[in-house]
């Protein structure tokens, strides 16, 4: 379909930063989201699995629609370039260089799960953080910043980390994750108060031996009961 | 853009019951919400707007995306129907036959602030409870549930209410919008005690007069307040 098309902001934790996964494009000195025109036979969701899947090699992801990005002029400044990207049938030029809405979809995954592979437009598909953030081709720094302030905002009333988080860690790493979405330092025993609170944690017995009284407990989530909240929300009602 | 249009589900609260505005389509035994393809030169945000005027004679509506809705299959359905609505124009009746997605955005509204006009292409603009719906055209009636949802949702992150209440009600009525949101009873004062702690709302003194101990307290809402909540969110963090 000629005048949509829809792009995945796939971000990922390394126990450190919150990394978005990057194509670097072909021809032009620009990295891109995972992307690509609608298939007119494809239900939308269907249609977005499978340009993820073309463009970078993953497969089951869990991605949401978050929004729709559909100014006008969106790809203006960059028309020359994008009609001359030689890699592209000529049908797909003419597309990106008339106008076209796109879907913003996201996806949490575990960066060590998943194995990116760039493929024919692009030259590497590579985590990168999203505070060290390339320049991105036509509006695709504005997609992926919206994206994380719906993650931000979804702190509020959804669990976050199943999808992010190892399968046991520590709270202070918890926290690190949290305080990367929000960008803000957060207070620790308060953070550990609210945290334990929501009740989705299973705490883990501290290993007995010389010192290890000082060690951190370690935590995994309650998947059924963090599910729960999924449904239910955590927020007011 | 003959494959992506807008649906407006543009809700309004009586006091007793959240309604839809609905456009009863000419020719055809269906409803409707206001929506048309998108128009070429324009923002989506900005056709979204153009689009609910011209159909329903609202304007300045605070509308807000919500989902889009791509399935392939959308409109299978009602192909023959809609091929036949001869108020359209031969492109519009291709269009609507061919495969199209819709960008899901719904308003809050003021009942007695609006006087809705129907367009040239429908009978009748009515306010319709949400839990007495007529057949709805296409996906529409889904469209309208998935809206609500996302109302539902919103009650755990921001307030609500500002753009449906008028100016001064009482406790029982705000909390009976919640319900009527909910879809189920809450707690009086378990209600009363989460709403003020939100601290959103001014409480006026009971007028003094006879009998006038057992008159409700009036409250409104405290705009500054309730707008840097609807920025931050009143949830978990």
């Amino acid at each position: 379909m000629p005048g949509i098309s829809a792009d995945a902001v796939i971000l990922g934790y390394d126990g450190k930063d919150i990394k978005a996964l990057l194509l670097k494009a072909k021809e032009v000195d620009y990295w891109m989201l995972p992307g690509g025109f609608i298939e007119k036979e494809f239900d939308l969701n269907t249609a977005v699995h499978r340009i993820v899947k073309a463009r970078t090699g993953l497969e089951q992801l869990y991605l949401q629609q978050f929004q729709f990005f559909g100014k006008a002029d969106r790809n203006a400044h960059q028309k020359e370039h994008l009609k001359s990207l030689h890699q592209l049938s000529l049908k797909a030029r003419t597309w990106i260089s008339q106008r076209f809405i796109t879907a913003g979809y996201f996806a949490l995954v575990k960066i060590d799960d998943v194995l990116p592979k760039a493929d024919l437009f692009s030259d590497r598909c590579e985590w990168i953080p999203v505070d060290q953030l390339p320049p991105l081709i036509i509006d695709h720094h504005e997609i992926l910043q919206t994206a994380l302030l719906y993650l931000r905002r979804q702190l509020n009333y959804l669990p976050i980390g199943l999808n992010l988080m190892p399968e046991k860690f520590t709270m202070p790493q918890l926290q690190n994750l949290y305080e990367g979405i929000m960008k803000q330092k957060l207070d620790r025993g308060n953070f550990q108060r609210k945290i334990l609170k929501l009740d989705i944690l299973i705490r883990h017995e501290k290993l007995k031996s010389g010192g290890a009284h000082k060690a951190p407990y370690l935590y995994q989530f309650d998947v059924e009961k963090y599910n729960e909240k999924v449904k239910d929300g955590i927020g007011f009602v």
